[in-house]
């Protein structure tokens, strides 16, 4: 079975992880949001392809759902000397993924050669495939002006309002090498709970990749991160509200119609099953909220039957 | 009184310190080797400028004699999983000069300003200028080719045949902004003693330097590096054999003629003051090497004293 999954950070890495404990090594092709890609001390920093491929490769730092487990930041206490931000989080050990990534894009290798390099390097048995190799931005209008989704995310910890999202250098943009030939051979696409709006939606924009997902003769089902009408985690439903979206599952499909074939809603939200039928969405109720290892695996299992 | 000392790494900074402690704040310029900085993970290192500045800042690591007190290195041991070279130690917290240095480099500043920057951030109380903006790299030919000056001396620990070395990029670098008015405005001029072939060489190489040193009023004190016949610390011995220098006091008078006016050595070498002042070079004898704070304070008013 030739799975593609579409992710975003820390919701997607845990799904992925109960995935690869059930599926082939190389059954599952990975397309990762660049769009909270950040500059940070001169590196090239892609926090959700990495959260996905530290997840996958057994390093991820549980407690946090970033960076890497037993890390320290003694560079970053250094930078306050010399006046550098220091607001973004980057341990001494995951600085080593960020130089080489960096000094491979500026001798010239793709965004898509090193994130497969890194993961191969990882250990991650799947194909991890950022969703461009051109830069796209993710962008939150607040009251005083735009903010990378980075500054809006960690800087100001969500407590911006936000008026409006774009993806600069969205229409720029190509889909990576290997994205479109992924979703037209695939047997099943998933779209990991991850935000609809800052995670999934910058993949979204990316020209091509919305008609892919449209062509392809493969079943396409979501997980919804929405649950009981609030986001699992972080600010996915002031965002979703800022996008015109209702925050709920329903909102969900509205953001991944008219290609979505399946919602995985929660047994909470078993209630709105009959109005996403109507909107011809097929739902399937399951647990959704996954506590361990063991309840991430039962989740990927109950994706896996509901594609099968 | 305005000095001008021209400088490599760790030998020269235990005399800038000593005379850190007994001139005036501002009254020291030091021009830095920048023919070992070094590409390292795609950020740029200057060994010699940083030594200097962590030295006189009071943050070098005095056993080692490079890098920072307290410094740990597990970007370092990150680096082996990317199959990126290790044989270079850059500490954790070492790592944010680099970076620094190197996100300011890509911005268009030059080395001059970074480097003044990096100096004042760290409480540098004197100007630390590189030689040149432009890069000179020393290269060491060996058995088995060129080599550059970081390949020779921490990669193959100095065990190879040295055949030739040179400055490539010297013909067609300039002084940095500073260095001639320095060196043509100073009182005196103090050539510290560090390796005359890798350390001072490729200052002297910098077209202009030369000639500034020839034609400042100033009087020159060079301590000599050579104590009775070999090198205080490092390959200097090899190296300035290697470029046909005799291997003493006079072999490093040799490579400083014409425009040398005294070069101190040390009570060992005491004999060879009658052949250093036939060759127009007048001798200074000191007790040159030091083992502690108070030894290079002595040995700086030694020089001071000198000069007056």
């Amino acid at each position: 079975m030739r799975l593609v999954a579409l992710a975003g950070g820390t919701g997607a890495a845990k799904l992925l992880r109960g995935l690869d404990a059930l599926v082939e090594p190389g059954a599952l092709t990975i397309i990762g949001n660049t769009g909270d890609d950040a500059p940070v001390w001169g590196l090239h920093v892609s926090p959700d392809l990495d959260t996905v491929s530290y997840t996958l490769g057994g390093f991820i730092d549980e407690s946090r759902g970033w960076g890497l487990r037993d890390d320290t930041f003694r560079t970053l206490g250094e930078m306050v000397r010399f006046g550098e931000p220091t607001w973004f989080n980057l341990g001494d050990r995951d600085l080593a993924t960020h130089l080489h990534r960096t000094r491979l894009l500026r001798e010239g290798r793709t965004l898509t050669e090193i994130t497969t390099r890194i993961a191969r390097d990882l250990g991650v048995r799947h194909a991890v495939l950022p969703m461009s190799d051109q830069p796209v931005s993710t962008r939150i209008l607040g009251p005083d002006g735009w903010l990378t989704f980075q500054e809006y995310f960690v800087r100001e910890k969500t407590q911006v309002e936000v008026r409006q999202v774009d993806y600069a250098g969205a229409a720029e943009a190509r889909p990576a090498p290997g994205v479109l030939p992924a979703i037209a051979a695939a047997d099943a696409v998933i779209v990991c709970p991850s935000n609809p709006v800052t995670s999934i939606g910058p993949i979204l924009a990316v020209p091509g990749i919305l008609q892919a997902l449209e062509a392809t003769p493969a079943r396409v089902l979501a997980v919804s991160p929405i649950v009981g009408g609030a986001a699992v985690s972080g600010p996915a439903g002031r965002l979703m509200a800022a996008r015109g979206l209702e925050v709920s599952a329903l909102g969900v499909a509205a953001a991944y119609a008219p290609w979505l074939d399946m919602l995985m809603i929660d047994t909470m939200d078993a209630g709105l099953a009959a109005r996403l039928e109507a909107g011809g969405v097929c739902p399937v109720v399951a647990e959704t909220i996954v506590r361990g290892r063991d309840e991430e695996v039962a989740l990927a299992r109950r994706v896996l039957e509901a594609l099968a």
